[in-house]
């Protein structure tokens, strides 16, 4: 059986890979996650990870006998071939709201805080300004839009793409910038109820910490 | 029937407008374009925009009663609700392939040469080789990618999103960013041909730059 279970490369603090992670977790897929550190071993660099992953970045999905890179391909890919449970609502409007709110963290926010952007910085302190100064305006939009669409979830009441990008993007804001999103009312409601939720426990990064 | 087009607010320049501006007319969905100049007058920054766009970025569409916003999200409710012609491909392994392609440009390029980042740099300078840093590297793993996927168009020979997503990406890069392409003998190629795509040549910006 071993070899039909989808191989996750993956880093525990990324939250591209939480993405994944959850959306394998969500969807039942049985997966055994291998570790990359891209911090401090950088092992992204290395000849072994070159040959899985050319582009040199986390996560990448070994399925069906494919290899599939970019968080948001794998778990719509995820999403085209396992359609249940479903983690897209039914209606295209619904879709598109879904899309918008992850959209402003997968192009607003996630490149623009990635740990990768800190040599193009002369110093720390430049990074950190410029990393929290797009996570807080993120955060703002998403607040505005969250007010519109959310229920128990970032679109109504269904767990969907949008509450994968949103939890590990707060969770980076809250330990790594630091951030006080006690601000955004709404984005602090969903993020202390995603927190709690069976799909982020289950696939949290702290479990994965110690294995590192 | 002015009632029933769609209205693209958009900036000429914008490699986010043109995405969909091409998507509306690949699908021949009847609209109005009216433009919002974020560089030289600011417009997003006016009441009357923030009425449309609380975020104040372009593009937005306004069809089927409701105000879209994110271009990603935009392309792909047309795609749901005006499926042809259609801009993906059927198979879940090439539509993957495609949303990499997109992704490593609407979240590897895009967001990091935005012309919304300059206040956050010192100088020109500095905002410039960053800029240019990061389009020349994503433009390196999209001629990885594409030697793989490429055909007529970025995935075989079926034009899709990815091909919405990278001509005015290299338009950008070309044009505004004065980036050499000719090292990217894939990128260059298909650079060369979509430019000669009736939807790009009728919806290219330079049609567009007298009306502002």
């Amino acid at each position: 059986m071993a070899e039909n279970r989808a191989i996750l490369y993956a880093f525990w603090l990324s939250s591209c890979s939480w993405r994944v992670r959850a959306a394998l977790h969500w969807k039942r897929i049985p997966f055994e996650e291998r570790p990359v550190d891209i911090v401090k071993k950088e092992q992204q660099n290395t000849e072994e990870y070159r040959a899985i992953n050319p582009h040199q970045k986390v996560p990448a999905l070994v399925i069906d006998n494919e290899t599939l890179v970019e968080s948001m391909a794998i778990v719509q890919y995820l999403e085209d071939t396992r359609p249940e449970p479903a983690l897209t609502p039914k209606s295209p409007l619904q879709r598109a709201r879904m899309r918008e709110l992850c959209e402003i963290v997968v192009s607003g926010i996630q490149p623009l805080q990635n740990v990768g952007l800190r040599p193009q910085f002369e110093t720390t302190e430049q990074y950190t300004k410029f990393t929290r100064y797009w996570t807080d305006r993120g955060l703002q939009t998403l607040e505005d839009m969250l007010q519109k669409t959310a229920g128990k979830y970032c679109v109504g009441d269904q767990l969907t793409l949008a509450d994968l990008c949103l939890l590990p993007q707060l969770y980076n804001a809250v330990t790594r910038h630091k951030l006080d999103i006690s601000k955004y009312p709404t984005v602090s409601k969903l993020y202390e109820s995603l927190l709690k939720e069976k799909v982020f426990q289950e696939t949290h990064p702290q479990n994965l910490k110690s294995k590192i």
